[in-house]
């Protein structure tokens, strides 16, 4: 799994018990699902279509520094399917993980379309095919 | 089902794309959940322990109104389990639905603890049997 | 007075002293009224117009539950009037009270115009009078 | 009457007809009369106790620029009496007045308690009193 | 140099150890750097292109007050370069300075456009020539 | 250079002129750098004390990723100097550069304190260093 997107967790993003909101946490989740998905699929019209359950392991308190990890579990002919985990950064304690994230591949009409993708891609392969040099 | 808060989709709440970003939706839904339970709990220490999957079903675009509506599944020694639906509130299409959302009522220390709660109860009956008239 | 909307004071709500921020307060009971009236005139294009005095009868604290009522007053040919009131949804403590809040019904070009309507309708009626089974 | 603070409108400030949101515009109102107060009475504990009417003359639009101006009425013993003004920074389009907010000095107990204060004083001056040049 | 905006720092603007959170700061002063620039030059197309470096003095605590202050250095065909104090309202102690931001004048193609300004007007000045009285 | 978080550029990112908002960016760059530096120095306690000029060189849309990269210039007794470069994923667009922010090591008063590294170090080899398999 790769774990990419780091937030640290400030005063705004807390529930009223001081600990990090499990809402705010979600709302972190998915965007980092569907920006994941776009540079996967290089398609920038996404949605999120299910998720599995989620199990909320521990939470985080202000300051720490939580990381945000996803991995391909397998593409579909116009879906993705994708895992999850978030884990504090400094400790590696698990907070929350989902099994399975689905989002889809959709046309300019909003409608889902093919996407032609069938294995992980990353973004300094394909620049490098393009000769640029990172 | 009982539908109580409503929200107004604005453009801080969308994706690129120009719909409800889905992780705003997750955040409303688990905030919605928290409070819910507070008032059945009385008790302001709760947490989201685990969410069942999640199906997107419709997206909203702005100016659109949804409502958020939970229901008691089953009340647990310290815990309570919900089910979930937000709908548009002018059509009654079906945006989300999550059949069940655990969360989880602790003591001071952030330890579950017994809530002594077995059935719902409604905040306007606990007043009137305070003498408070409504 | 029906009271809908609930919000869970959390610590982006908060002033410097660690009570609700009243400005905070004053956005929510705006999008209730806003949303509460696209409900009743049945149209997306509606502005506040004016709002009574304002009386801010008690605060709230990080974790409280707050709940939004509001009340049609009487209904104008292209405007609605509404009563107001917040307050806490455990201790039924008043919060805030404004006795009228003026909205307009607006067209397509953004001038006021007719709405049609003359009484409180609600929405699951309408729904069943269109076949819809809540 | 004094503007100071200018507020740029932003996409986030949107409600979704596109124009300025009446509630983030109450909320800005708010902040700004929060603040005054804490110059004049020179304690950070205030609060706003009342507002009388808010007449909503016109909108912003996105990259509009709005100024917030106040003044104070009067001054009370352990209160101050304010107006407002926002106006369009480019045309001094009138877009919302208030004639009256009053806030209130507290104590550290959170109670009403005399600020000694009769007429406005400005920061500049007060710091030119204790040495300091600008 | 002109301070005009004020900032209530509230809990919303913190960092994680509770004092104003530095990346908050940087936003509101590009903020108004951009609307004083569109101020200025009498066109909201401006970007910022560039700011020299940022000297961050001392911090703010929840309940302060900073301002910022800004104050045109020159004017170049299609820029103009402003220089940034902000500072504690009521103790006068420096924030942040930054000794030129650059911002530029763009056509509505998005490309840099000579704005035709040499000097520091002032919107009261420029609004009494056009008869208005304020 | 190392590229971690991503950011998926959303309308309440947005300037009113429809691209990222340069104030928005600067706040990402100011929370990574933190952030980063605190797993760097395995000290909560950080501050931004200074940056270098910032050259913007291009905007983002919305729908558009950005990700942010650090790179650790050198090690001070009390301070870390970074670079940072954040550029389009998708088009390896450089949209900021920032050759020197310099964040200082605190103590539990507040003060500068030693933090005793000398060089990069990575948190997954620390933690198979105690003994975690990853």
């Amino acid at each position: 799994m790769n774990f990419h997107t780091r937030k640290w967790v400030k005063p705004e993003d807390l529930n009223p018990n001081g600990s990090l909101f499990g809402g705010r946490l979600l709302e972190w989740i998915d965007e980092e699902a569907a920006l994941y998905t776009i540079i996967q699929l290089e398609n920038q019209r996404v949605v999120t279509k299910y998720m599995s359950e989620i199990d909320f392991r521990a939470s985080a308190k202000p300051g720490d520094i939580v990381e945000i990890g996803l991995e391909v579990v397998s593409f579909g002919k116009s879906s993705i399917t994708l895992k999850c985990e978030v884990r504090n950064k400094m400790t590696y304690e698990s907070i929350i993980t989902i099994s399975k994230i689905i989002l889809v591949n959709l046309d300019e009409a909003g409608k889902p379309a093919p996407h032609g993708k069938t294995k992980v891609e990353y973004q300094h392969e394909r620049m490098k095919d393009r000769g640029y040099e990172s």
